[in-house]
């Protein structure tokens, strides 16, 4: 569990923004991990030892992990167990299913006990509504983070129709606000439009905005925080393949590493710049 | 596998479009199959024998089968293997993600090779627009079913925002159809709402409706109808809790089975109404 007090503090003195997002693929990973008993968990052990100092957050995605069945859930078991404890560990696992359904996913992912997990944040897709989402709310402390415009091509298909209200994810964001403060929502935005930040900023000023597509889907760090980046920073930006994938030999991990510093510096100046540090 | 071809041709033969929804919690079932190894297969296994001349279709809820970790997802494994052949058996799993990330999906629940399972049909949300359903439509003869109008509560909250195009689940139809055909696309539609079936067929007249909400969730099934249905049928109405939690004793399988006969009894009159049979 971690507060948005918690993680405002550990940006600072990380002095990053950076979730590493282990979308780990068996068909990707250096040949040499598949001699141990469990490649994918000894793949992101090894990517989590690498990069810890350097972030502030992990989300591995469930849909990696369930493609490989009851293996693949073990691994995302194991790898939750070994995550550290003073990072945002998200799920990026966006459900949304009615009430009682949404309570077993929360369930799956919030309570050890029933599961084996209990990661701090989810990704949920709003469509179905209010109480697809509140559910998730049940549980003191932990973060919810809904889908408002994501970086893939098809978010053209819906989530740019105009409500009369906006966009759909400006009436997304604008209504989820009245379910819960930022000290429990935040909102996916994909970065391939950063200029739409300023936008997001009017609708959701305090929350935390987790920003995807930073490196292998194109977007610019830079541009984000000219138009993304708050006081307490307010973003958390996802890099996946171009860090965990920077290297496929033995020297993944230091690969890895050195992509995630890179990162991390441009960070550190954004921060500055931002007055966040 | 089961093409519209053989899922018509089983409605009319069972004179059913009964879902039977496997939405298995452990704090519901009997208390006797407590003893068995696996309570949760034991119940469905059960439920499946008493039910499978009454219905067209099964589907299980992932969410019920996550919330218990990896003896959940080997309940799940079970039940799909337990399956019969000539049902359409969905898994609803509402998912919905970035191309890349669906490809997972697809393939933890249409690939068996990979994942232990391979069901017919899946559940869809449509907030991230094409990408995240095209990939589903690479395994031949599979099915996706969209979420257009659910049953929750929360469907008011963007469901019918509107789009200048009609409402947002009109707006989905419409475009979803630009995907593909009614060969390979079905809709789900709330049953709560049953006049706006009339509207929904405008945009979807030949296209299978998986309708939940029937029974538990408090839909009428000759309203259902009386909107609903084609020359082909075009529904596949879900009961789950009426009918899995009928009985809650060493008779629960009969009490499902009595319910599901009810219901089928209902689906004939229905089928012959409309001159489907």
């Amino acid at each position: 569990m971690i507060s948005r007090r918690q993680l405002i503090d550990q940006i600072k003195q990380k002095k990053s923004f950076l979730c590493v997002g282990l979308d780990t693929d068996i068909d990707k990973i250096p040949e040499f991990l598949k001699n141990y008993p469990d490649p994918i968990f000894e793949f992101n052990k090894r990517i989590i030892d690498a990069t810890k100092d350097l972030c502030v957050s992990y989300k591995p995605n469930a849909a990696f992990y369930e493609a490989r069945g009851i293996k693949g859930l073990q691994s995302l078991i194991d790898t939750w167990k070994y995550l550290p404890r003073d990072t945002l560990n998200i799920i990026d696992a966006k459900r949304g299913d009615i009430g009682n359904t949404s309570d077993k996913y929360a369930t799956a992912f919030f309570n050890e006990e029933a599961s084996g997990m209990s990661f701090d944040a989810i990704t949920i897709t709003p469509y179905m509504g209010n109480d697809s989402v509140t559910p998730y709310l049940k549980y003191d402390g932990k973060w919810i983070i809904i889908l408002a415009l994501t970086s893939s091509v098809g978010s053209k298909d819906f989530q740019y129709l105009e409500t009369g209200d906006g966009y759909l994810y400006e009436t997304v964001i604008q209504k989820a606000n009245t379910w819960a403060g930022a000290d429990r929502i935040m909102y996916v935005v994909g970065a391939t439009k950063s200029t739409e930040f300023t936008n997001i900023r009017k609708y959701a000023p305090d929350n935390f905005l987790l920003v995807p597509g930073v490196g292998a889907q194109g977007g610019s760090l830079e541009e984000v925080c000219k138009y993304g980046i708050t006081k307490d920073c307010g973003l958390i930006v996802n890099a996946s393949r171009s860090i965990i994938y920077a290297g496929n030999d033995e020297n993944f991990a230091e690969a890895a590493r050195a992509e995630a510093l890179l990162i991390q510096q441009q960070m550190e100046v954004e921060l500055e710049k931002a007055g966040v540090i």
